[in-house]
């Protein structure tokens, strides 16, 4: 591209900023634009997180260095405290290497695939589990078919629906969080499931399963989308009458220690009204953690920074929340809002970002009519960003670890909202790593975060 | 992340498909939709562009390959039929790696700096400059200090403003493209120009100069911004007094031959109203070409696989052109609209998509009142892929090679609008590959151009 069509130069902030009414809010928002794009930490931040910490499982050493990089970083941003919350959190291992495979030696070589074993799952220990394999495209053809399932390994090849656009992880996640349960009820040995990710290549997806406590707990392992497309074709054809090896060591070992690392400016004015921001600290043992969750806490914390560089004081408390244990368990986000109830704190917004860090587009909006109105008023702020985009559903939540607030205290929930079509191509995978974050994406997030944060804390909710 | 947001349930394709009335247009959108991002050839073609063709700068061997590619593709999607329009094109060619650094040998290293002749630039030739350095941050500090600049290498080190969102380019690619010149003025030897990116890495980025004719030809050389940092640092620290010695072997050949190449399905009802869509053929040598332009390429010619996969017949004739020589000369589109001149062709319709393959957000649209008035009458069906965004310049243009007809027959130009946020970290680049590519992403803008041609095919302009 040579020149910059006219859609450029109109769509422009600064001729925005230029046209509009230069209101001290839409000064102070183009002050906080400013701070963030031309001197954002937040890259830096989600680097040092990515590349000394790494992945940070519930349990894990990796959760403790977390733990450290958080309260060195709120400190470093400015908060005026940071501190620890404890809370219980649960402590799954995943053991040596995980292995699926044909062994028939009827070959010269005979098929493997890529998988992992989903978190939470029990394993099939050394002995591994040997069994056919019956391959179901949905729950429906599992309950038609549940005669043909005792004794077998159950592979749910279900895609994900990339027409969806955003409903497909939802969509899909039922297989990988319920599979292993539904096929246990039948009698099935183990579960395959196709990874939960609009991508077509070699990298597993982990995440976690429940088990539904009145069937056995079988073992549960995600297979890469081209290892499913693998599968499917053997189980069709050669290896039709042949048994799969699978073998995986993890396990769930006693709840252990762990904390919400949290940061907090005390309110000039309203000291005893909470806003609070925040991400997951844990991770999945894959990758670097950089998009799940490393961008929302990156993201949280520079709002602290950008506060203190430009000298907004807010009137409210403002606490940044780095979230234990969202991934398989959410003590984290449940502990909080438990210990707010005891204090009988006063909880008047939550903000939550654990959808990565793509261009934003506005918020999902979890709060009273009256209030989203309120929210509604201030659209004009975020149309320099193309960030204007606000759904709304009366008392729903705004993410996961801000969800008890909710329940606790109907606490007014903002859930970032992105473009949202990459994230699960790297979602509790391998390549969830640094380089897959942009940094002025992951910047602008932050402008649309502190930008809600300073209007709600400037005129209440 | 555990689960979906409430944003992204109401935010669902699928939603707002259910809800619809299910009018004929709504229907047939959502199978050009389903088309594409279930079945899309996009990235598959994309891949073959990026890895068995490569870089195709004009008057390359690449150009060839690229040629024949495009024959090939258009003709496998489905067009009816399948040709080359001769244009000549100019043949600059980068020759040997080009060198900067100092060599003073006082110490036990000089540094050296990442740099690429700045395309359609003379080079400095095997004996290279060998000057002092002066740093300027912009055209009116250059001006300021005219007095200083004679015998010496303009360093323009003007950062790309990040907080522009969408007129950063625009706003500092004066400086690759006049900075020689306006240099030259003053008698400086040669020019180093701050990359043109977003990105700050170890990266130059190049892409054409205009040199004015009234002042000598003088080198012009890309350094990475990385490299400008380290640079301004060493001319402002120990190496303040010394020269730096700079070398570029490129050099401007005699025009020679190229094509633009055309693919066609006529139209049932109005054969002699033609829809050209398209981007550009060529790229620069660094890289693949892959988001400049390789996405526009495939993105076009996916429009014309999916009509034929769904059974649309256009009323009117499609034409999808991969213009030549966008970059260094903009001959392959001034070409077309020189012949569609000559033949006296009927152009209601042209679009263009050069600005990568992110997200996208709508059109700009250069056209009359009347016809915005018509096309913002079809927003609702750009609404489920968040593509509604529609920005109007009355007679202003949609791209620069469907400009030329935008000024010979006032056709109503379609400019892609994306997101628009990644695009410059990779353009003109080493990094501009494959691999930056997100498939959903690319299928969604051929979506959205897909919808905009069938309802301009089928309603008129």
């Amino acid at each position: 591209m040579i020149k910059r069509t006219i859609s450029a130069i109109l769509f422009s902030a600064f001729a925005f900023f230029s046209g509009f009414a230069q209101s001290d809010d839409s000064l102070m928002i183009k002050k906080i634009a400013d701070e963030i794009l031309l001197n954002g930490k937040a890259s830096e931040n989600l680097y040092t997180l990515c590349k000394s910490v790494g992945t940070r499982l519930s349990g894990s050493a990796g959760m403790y260095k977390a733990e450290a990089w958080g309260l060195k970083v709120l400190l470093e941003a400015g908060a005026e405290k940071a501190y620890l919350q404890q809370c219980m959190v649960p402590h799954w291992v995943r053991g040596k290497k995980e292995y699926a495979g044909y062994q028939t030696k009827k070959r010269s070589s005979d098929p493997e695939f890529d998988v992992l074993a989903i978190g939470n799952s029990v394993g099939t220990g050394e002995k591994g589990v040997l069994a056919q394999v019956i391959e179901v495209k949905n729950f429906a053809e599992l309950n038609q078919r549940k005669e043909e399932v005792k004794g077998k390994i159950v592979f749910y090849n279900y895609p994900f629906n990339k027409t969806l656009l955003r409903g497909a992880y939802g969509d899909a996640v039922r297989y990988r969080s319920n599979g292993a349960s539904m096929a246990a009820k039948y009698g099935a040995l183990a579960v395959i499931v196709r990874s939960v990710t609009a991508a077509y290549d070699d990298n597993p997806h982990t995440g976690a399963l429940r088990y539904n406590d009145s069937f056995p707990k079988i073992p549960a392992l995600a297979i890469s989308t081209k290892g499913a497309e693998k599968l499917s074709g053997f189980i069709k054809g050669i290896y039709k009458e042949e048994n799969l090896f699978i073998r995986s060591n993890c396990e769930m070992l006693p709840d252990t220690i762990g904390h919400n690392v949290i940061g907090e400016i005390k309110g000039t004015e309203f000291p005893d009204e909470i806003i609070t921001i925040g991400g997951h600290l844990d991770s999945w043992d894959q990758g670097e953690g950089a998009s799940d969750d490393g961008t929302g806490l990156v993201q949280s914390i520079e709002i602290l920074r950008t506060f203190k560089a430009i000298g907004y004081k807010p009137k409210r408390t403002i606490r940044i929340v780095l979230f234990a244990n969202e991934e398989n368990g959410l003590r984290g986000g449940t502990k909080y809002a438990e210990e707010a109830k005891l204090k009988n704190e006063k909880h008047i917004m939550a903000m939550e970002s654990d959808g990565g860090a793509e261009y934003p587009r506005g918020f999902g909006c979890g709060m009273t009519k009256e209030q989203f109105a309120k929210v509604q008023g201030w659209t004009k702020f975020f149309e320099p960003f193309d960030a204007n985009r606000f759904t709304f559903s009366e008392g729903g939540g705004g993410g996961a670890d801000i969800g008890p607030l909710q329940t606790t205290f109907k606490t007014a929930q903002f859930g970032l909202s992105t473009t949202g079509q990459r994230y699960f191509d790297v979602h509790h995978s391998a390549i969830d790593v640094f380089e897959k974050v942009n940094t002025q994406e992951l910047n602008l997030c932050a402008v649309v975060m502190a930008s809600m944060v300073y209007l709600v804390d400037k005129y209440g909710l």
